[in-house]
């Protein structure tokens, strides 16, 4: 009824009101570069708007940062090297990542994924040096007094800085908890960096310091998946699924991208693009690619920056950059080609689009694995497709409807939420501000031991219990029996 | 800025008309008596405001369920008692609970409690009979083609109906899944029922259905908690949590009271009610909790039905009924007495009072539990307690400025939600319904085995494997060791 409906606008207008009372406060941010950075920016620009005052530590080369046009605060940290150098080990860790280690035996992979993660560990190691070394920055950042620190847990360090600021830490990541110290981590990872924890907050406690402990004080995870993507599993009070906060409605294209869209026809388009790390294929596996595109109806629209293939057919266009969420929310997209980052997948899931996926590393096997068990996507293997495996399944996409079916009802899920992701995002920042930490939503197992945490303490002392039982038990069956033999043989003599 | 906010209020009220554009769908309900009908009607009458069509199942004799005041479609449950009989029933059940058990021996307690388990059982199968045995009315309810069920699962019987209507089913309870099953029923009560589930389901499925089978089929869980509350712990993502959905903010008193009230000055009043379910206390109980009344400045407000104790002080007022909520949100109230009851609990959480808790059962023992550790209660026993110690906890509680600041911290907590329970609430049933039970949120380890669920299969499996490796390298071992000794005798002959 429309009564109804007035009141209920009054009342969520006051709500708003309220939602917007917070004092504005002052965020510390410790970002991790490409992909990551592109849904950490949005929910900063969100916190900026309303009035908090944002610092973004960031290295002094680096790839998506344009120090100048950041909106925000900027402390730069001072590291020995130079961009190309930087650039240089990235390429190196990228090509091995993607195309040597697949080609590895099982066991070679395992030592080169060793060496890796030590070289990880040495770029993150040389970032947060600069920062924790830095004595002036750090008297700096404490004099600010900041409210909180919003950190990416894939580049170690802000929990770190958070300790030594004595701050509340809030994670924006990927993943949850578990996995990001048992998967993405190797154990000799963990220990090394435990080691450099140590060394560092060891004069403050004396005492080891785990990863673990220093980690598991963040005091709100912000979960980058909802239930669109992810599998239903049991998480905790401080986690917030806000996956696609950074997904929009379509914007009108560019004119030439526009016609050229347009062009298609009923058959309409396929958009097209391996993100913005892998930027060249070899001239062989490109060539695959573009003879497969080369044979479907649809215009394809290609991000790719190296050499032209040969078998390019005339419906494929080829592009620097393309603007892929205004170019998935087209009505004329039938289908997209992803390397599967959560991004993309996201932008994807949001419009509606069905998936081929090519993954490469990091969570894209796992993103794709899970778009296709929901039914909306295609895979296909980089190192051994064949033209025909990529043709047969964009047609599969394309032409079998269930994909598209099952693309929308992930789609409905993800605009069915009471509040959109970004607001929630941003709803629990403040919150954690507004709460000084919100200690009520960390649960105590955190400050369990391991033998605590799985009633190992209990079971032991049970165990006792029934041992110590047993023995007495024993001892006087055997007494008793000892004493009646006696008994019999006095009674006999 | 100004400009966000109006953005903000657009982008709000575009979400509700979203909100509120659901199809009107067809909901029925299996509620249960007393404190359990005082939420869900609040929800139910929300569901209505929304368009939806609610039809109730009540039996013919019922303490709270006014047939002919309740606003929905009412199908009545005839059985076979009269409601003399099972008030009668009832007071034994309550008078044993609530002063006899505590006066058991352990192993008393534990037979008497078994005793009673059946009868509750006795009680819940008869009203359950009413329904299932009732032919006519089953046809009618597959008819009327419903969306969806909601029950409260401390009377079984809704989820047996879900299964033989074959529509989506969503808890609303105090308690979680693993609770419900494994604390608040005995062994023999899930025994008892899963028979006569069996009996029912066995027609269709030829196999025996266990309680935790069909329970386990729950689209969502609406569980009357929340973090202000409750303490931290892991859950699933078809669970919301949504305690305290039936409060609001404080109606002036009617005037009688309100004179009183502020008859009391400086010192406030205290209010105090053991529930609806126990009426009367013994009279040397009630002189000594009199007794202790008359001792403090504050004015009371006693809702009590009983003989007037003597003890009874100038100061304290008796009630056949206290509008509670109104009372615990006027600016002159000091502390709450109460039984520890979740809705009384949750109105004193909303408006910010520290509480006296005086348990008697069920979940009340661990109500209180909660709130002592967040500090915002003292316990007293009512079994043992004297005047005295009643006069030290509401000195405790009224004087010590703690109890009010974290009673307070409890009411900012529960206030500050991006959506308030009752919204909520509302929200998930409709989400079940628009998604035809909303299976993405139903983790899929309620399809697994036990033996699955605890990865014995996997485990099994390893250990097979390392078994028969330690089987073979063994034999390997003792082969080449004899080969190597017949070896060495054949060269020695």
């Amino acid at each position: 009824p429309f009564l109804h409906w007035i009141a209920s606008v009054f009342f969520l207008c006051c709500h708003l009101c309220f939602f917007d009372s917070g004092t504005p406060g002052k965020i510390l941010v410790w970002p991790v570069d490409f992909s990551h950075w592109i849904g950490l920016k949005v929910i900063l620009n969100q916190l900026q708007l309303h009035g908090h005052e944002i610092t973004i530590l960031i290295p002094s080369p680096s790839y998506l940062f344009d120090h100048t046009k950041i909106p925000f605060n900027v402390e730069i940290l001072q590291l020995p090297v130079t961009k190309e150098t930087i650039m240089e080990e990235l390429d190196t860790f990228l090509h091995m990542v993607s195309f040597e280690l697949p080609k590895l035996s099982w066991w070679d992979r395992q030592a080169k994924l060793r060496e890796m993660s030590h070289s990880f560990l040495r770029m993150g190691k040389r970032v947060c040096n600069g920062a924790i070394t830095n004595k002036e920055l750090l008297s700096r950042l404490q004099a600010a007094k900041f409210d909180i620190c919003v950190a990416d847990p894939l580049s170690f360090c802000g929990e770190l800085l958070a300790e030594l600021l004595n701050i509340p830490l809030i994670y924006s990541f990927r993943f949850s908890y578990g996995n990001v110290i048992e998967r993405l981590y190797s154990t000799t990872f963990v220990q090394t960096g435990e080691l450099y924890y140590s060394k560092i907050l060891g004069k403050r406690n004396l005492k080891t310091t785990t990863l673990c402990e220093i980690m598991g004080k963040a005091k709100m995870w912000l979960i980058r998946t909802y239930w669109d993507f992810e599998f239903p599993h049991p998480y905790l009070p401080n986690f917030e699924f806000v996956g696609g906060l950074h997904c929009k409605p379509a914007k009108p294209l560019p004119k030439e991208l526009e016609e050229f869209v347009q062009s298609s026809g009923k058959d309409g388009v396929v958009v097209f693009t391996l993100g913005s790390l892998i930027k060249n294929l070899t001239e062989e596996k490109a060539n695959i690619i573009a003879s497969a595109l080369a044979q479907i109806p649809q215009k394809v629209l290609w991000k790719y920056t190296g050499k032209k293939p040969d078998t390019l057919g005339p419906n494929t266009q080829l592009y620097e950059w393309i603007p892929q969420n205004d170019l998935l929310g087209h009505p004329k997209t039938k289908a997209f080609i992803t390397h599967c980052g959560t991004n993309g997948i996201y932008e994807a899931i949001y419009h509606g689009i069905p998936m081929v996926g090519i993954p490469i590393f990091g969570d894209q096997p796992g993103n794709i694995a899970r778009i296709k068990a929901k039914g909306a996507a295609v895979e296909v293997d980089l190192h051994t497709m064949t033209s025909s495996n990529l043709l047969n399944a964009l047609k599969e996409v394309i032409n079998n409807p269930s994909y598209k079916e099952n693309a929308m009802k992930l789609s409905r899920i993800h605009h069915d939420q009471p509040i959109k992701p970004l607001d929630r995002a941003v709803f629990w920042i403040e919150y954690v501000m507004r709460h000084q930490g919100a200690k009520h939503l960390r649960p105590a197992s955190h400050d369990l031991t391991w033998f605590q945490y799985h009633s190992l303490d209990v079971i032991g002392f049970l165990l006792a219990c029934v041992a110590t039982t047993i023995f007495l038990v024993t001892k006087c069956l055997f007494c008793c029996w000892k004493f009646g033999k006696t008994g019999k043989k006095n009674k006999r003599e």
